[in-house]
């Protein structure tokens, strides 16, 4: 059995987020039947993380094991044949057995869209936050440096999970405005639930002077959902990259 | 009566380019739609230039007169609420009386942008060409360069036009490699049907090795669409700036 690593960037828009469901079309399932359509058997595939539904990936990695002795590079182009054109295979390698996209990973990193501009762009619908208020960076990235290090991160957790241990290290949190767009890089070794865009949407929050840039430590203390601000809408977020 | 000067963007995807024409949706005919939507007067409204069927703008500039009082702000805003989410008014101001969008402007620069890379990407689907084959960027520039200054364009020129004087001026066509895009960036006092995405074919051709860098010249000369290459699509092309 090879193992075969492959990264891949998406369109989310049109679907029900990365995992498999019953409520609608998946990322997952798209890839499954495109593997299934070139190597005639349906693998099971170990991605890195859930996505919302929505949310966009410029690079998001998956692992399966398989008998195909297709080589890499056809495999590729053989899979991205299959996909629809708002899914596309980017690389395809062959890596050891034991290793796995998501248990393997030392953490990932996303990048937060927002179009800050007094009218909005065709080019990013779907793809970009529209917020055409001005932006104070200086003021929003003293209150994102709050959120770097190890806390628990119960604040910035949706309510509609049981998970139990909500303690997460953010290695950096860096907002960047080029011309029109303003980017926020986040990266930690894992996410719960919504929590980049409930810390996006508490950013904004801060913003708009709701809530103070000093009183995220108290927020993050709290380890109360209702504490913190709103959630980010989902296609403004993009997977950026899987660190291993 | 004031003179209103709009600058607009828009993905041409959908449209039968700017132009309004009886065969299909144009650009033009949507932005006459938004301003009396606003206004209740249909204006007649003068665009900068003509732009082919699928080619995008990032910023394409037109005028128009009207009676109306509203300011300037507002009516940017009130376009934008009638326009399509693919075409923005990026920017609404008052100019003197005489100001034509395409007579007082020195030219323009059009931006080809060609995704470079073995993989489609899926958000450059109709944003972007689909190249994957090596591009020896200083072979293609060498091209380029022989195709700058004032010549007779007529090569380069669609023959599906009736058009007299082929003679233009090209200020700059420059080449630059980002990650996986190659832009390439053309001025020029004016440009002829279909001539900046007959220079893109050729110069890809020219890559090809079907003809020489140093053919150019030649081509030039023989004032005959036949020598030059291939017309590149146009989903690939935008027109990036209007020079006033």
């Amino acid at each position: 059995m090879r193992n075969i690593f492959l990264t891949i960037r998406f369109i989310g828009t049109n679907y029900c987020g990365y995992q498999v469901q019953k409520n609608g079309v998946t990322i997952a399932e798209k890839i499954q039947d495109s593997i299934e359509a070139v190597t005639s058997v349906r693998s099971d595939i170990k991605g890195c993380s859930r996505t919302d539904s929505g949310v966009h990936a410029n690079q998001y990695c998956l692992n399966f094991y398989t008998h195909s002795q297709i080589p890499c590079d056809k495999l590729r182009k053989a899979l991205n044949y299959y996909l629809p054109l708002d899914i596309s295979v980017t690389s395809c390698s062959e890596v050891e057995k034991d290793f796995h996209a998501r248990y393997s990973s030392k953490g990932k990193e996303y990048v937060y869209l927002i179009h800050n501009a007094p009218y909005r762009d065709p080019f990013l619908q779907n793809l970009a936050y529209e917020y055409p208020y001005n932006i104070n960076i200086d003021k929003i990235q003293k209150a994102a440096d709050f959120m770097t290090g190890t806390h628990d991160f119960k604040s910035f957790c949706s309510t509609k999970t049981d998970i139990e241990n909500t303690i997460r290290t953010i290695y950096y949190f860096n907002i960047k405005q080029e011309n029109e767009l303003v980017k926020l890089y986040i990266a930690g070794d894992g996410f719960l639930f919504n929590m980049v865009r409930i810390m996006v949407g508490t950013l904004l929050w801060v913003n708009q002077g709701r809530i103070s840039e000093d009183s995220i430590p108290e927020i993050i203390s709290k380890k109360d959902r209702n504490s913190s601000g709103v959630t980010a809408p989902a296609h403004g977020l993009y997977l950026n990259k899987v660190l291993y």
